[in-house]
């Protein structure tokens, strides 16, 4: 069993954003493993799960402290705990989604969030024939009163399901508001201050990425 | 007006593939720009665009030659195209759905494959009351002749959106039919070969790894 000294994860400033992308992923194989009853794991097993390399693993990991010892591997549990802990995901996080067209709903009613302590407590619309309406359990309410509904709700990430020429505009209302942390649905780039994190989910782009080796060859 | 002389992309061993995942980000930039009647562009504003640095945007293309003179910009349209030829994106693409539960449905609905090449030409499921029923135009298929219409239909692309539990045999299997990309909506890290493409779409994910920088702050 690894000792686990995590002593720098503080010093955020110092993690490239692209090690912290790959947190999550570790999260969710520690778990699956975890699951299967393996309670130690080193690099080798953690890097062929998530198929990178045991020395990016160690890398990735040497961000946030010194969790394993040199050939001893890792306590999975703890390893868990300390990841979660680093992401925050101990914490119930509030969000309102914006936009309950056919995207927003089928955003709305699906199942993953709220047991990873997403919880979409508001949804917001700007077409009158939804105001009022209620949407698996959620009562939507009018763009207009974002703000309120923020300040009121206690929410700090929200997801954008609006049609394209409305992105930009709701993401500027968004972080005007205070939010800092934003999914776009939207099949666009929106643009925001340094201080906002977003995140854009966009299968045409991840198919976008892959044609290239489908035209080009990859063996 | 820019040169364009492209020369090495055929070289594609030696692009990595975080840039090639940009690629996709630059041709929709470079339409939303050709459509807003910018003809010439330079790399400072492409990278506030795409929130890259200048720099990076000429170090990524540089792998596929030289696109542009220095202080003269990039002619809008002429690099589109080569970009879209260099991603595969002048062809049509045949996909399969594999999985027509709710998120299947919707990814069948979903109107944004179509005008970028991708067509949904064929669905499957494993679930006889929905076998032989028609949605959004595709009939739905066991699950058992993938093979077959892999084949008949000239399919490279798979799309998987089937429960957890079952992801990795339908993957498998995609694999041992012959296809070399495949687009993941399960929340799991599947394994491939080597000479297999997968990319997942996890908005969990997305919403974890921003969750870092609430807990931690980032001004």
């Amino acid at each position: 069993m690894a000792d686990i000294s995590p002593s720098r994860w503080d010093d955020q400033s110092a993690v490239p954003e692209v090690v912290v992308g790959r947190l999550p992923q570790y999260v969710r194989v520690l778990k699956e493993l975890l699951s299967d009853g393996v309670e130690v794991a080193n690099s080798q097993q953690l890097g062929q799960q998530l198929q990178v390399t045991p020395a990016q693993i160690r890398k990735d990991l040497s961000y946030f402290g010194r969790f394993g010892k040199q050939g001893r591997g890792y306590s999975v549990r703890r390893l868990l705990d300390e990841l979660q802990q680093i992401l925050g995901l101990n914490e119930q996080w509030n969000v309102v989604v914006v936009g309950v067209g056919r995207l927003g709903k089928a955003i709305l009613s699906y199942p993953g969030f709220t047991p990873d302590g997403f919880h979409i407590v508001a949804a917001l619309d700007n077409n009158p024939s939804l105001i009022g309406q209620e949407v698996e359990g959620v009562k939507v309410r009018a763009v207009e009163e974002l703000d309120a509904v923020v300040k009121a709700q206690n929410i700090t990430i929200a997801v954008v399901a609006v049609p394209v020429r409305f992105t930009q505009q709701v993401i500027d209302k968004l972080v005007e508001c205070g939010i800092r942390a934003i999914l776009n649905y939207a099949p666009t780039s929106p643009q925001v201050p340094e201080s906002v994190k977003i995140r854009s989910i966009d299968p045409v782009l991840s198919l976008q990425s892959m044609t290239y080796y489908l035209t080009n060859g990859s063996e």
